[in-house]
């Protein structure tokens, strides 16, 4: 199922339920940021270590599914109302990504994610 | 393009750069949540009705599809180390909601909404 | 009370418990932004006149107290693990911005504001 | 100097520049959250031992301490503009944490941090 397919079904959810008025970008984007504060709490105690088995344990594993979902839903919807691309958007991040992080200085410059906090990837 | 599609090239991505070891969902999490706060900064100090125009300036729309696309290259990248499938998470998400929020009722009570503060739509 | 005191009570709060060893600035970081997404999620449907009145319902009321609460705490708790002075902090803040937007400047640019997207405040 | 002063300094500031009109709760919130999102990126990359270091390195240091100062104005402002007394606010949270986790309790359940993702700490 596409992108533009999902985005239908939320449409649609959304207008069934006559939720467009409160669909702004501003409150979307709020929304989208809401979700992805429910994400950081499933993962804010556990060690890196611990993070990549969260999926192990059944119920931790539901609770992220549902909590990524969310923040695709409101991501989706938001790009719909702003009429943005986004499989487009993400591909010309990648190609600008590509050209600001060429491969053979970022793999030499791995070093550039451990200086304190003078990263930023994207 | 599919969602696997672009999951496989944001792989590539990071394993060209040898970027695997600092993408644990901890870290993929923050960095959703870091692009979020992106967002949230471009509209904060609008309207709503400005938060509606804001693809009508140039730069704020380069700005915006900018944003969406790190969020979700970052939400890409979180399920495909976690193991989670996306669109099937969305569609389950869309389901359980329409459970939650029978059309009837969800019409019947747009005032939900206005309700201050008691409002948990997802 | 002063923040210093109100930070040692903190300190011995998670030093009774054994909490010590979570509370690492990265951990914190992310306690503090998933309570600030709980303050958001409060927040996200009400318009702009709504949220003035948000206080007036009283469980909305208790709500928000809690979760501003739990940002002020964690944010304590970060400062005081990285040995950062908060009260020094923000009136530095505010001696920096006061040359950043000069009060002519500034007031005379409340279009700034009004600039869809361009507004960077702090 | 007390939180109550340190809010007279942000009021008298934002009133200067006319700039109340914004400071809704809900766009105070999302200032907020995303200079939380700020803070987030300085610390995304970093191990937990290196954030525990971060304060070692001057420039990462004067951006935390920054970052950390606008999130602390922001909250101060909700709070005045709510009405809400912080410190009152963070002292009832202190002893409502205080009965939700007992010392001996918490002290022998240090597993719970540990559970994945299961854990609430306030």
């Amino acid at each position: 199922m596409s992108i533009t397919r999902l985005q239908g079904d939320l449409r649609d959810f959304a207008a069934e339920r006559e939720w467009e008025p409160f669909h702004t970008p501003k409150n979307l984007v709020m929304a989208l940021a809401a979700e992805a504060g429910e994400l950081i709490e499933i993962f804010l105690w556990l060690t890196p270590e611990q993070s990549l088995a969260v999926m192990n344990e059944p119920s931790a594993a539901e609770h992220v599914g549902e909590e990524v979902a969310d923040v695709f839903a409101y991501l989706l919807r938001l790009c719909d109302v702003l009429g943005i691309d986004l499989e487009r958007a993400v591909l010309d991040k990648i190609q600008k990504n590509a050209r600001k992080y060429p491969v053979e200085q970022a793999r030499g410059s791995a070093v550039k994610y451990t200086n304190l906090g003078m990263v930023e990837q994207s």
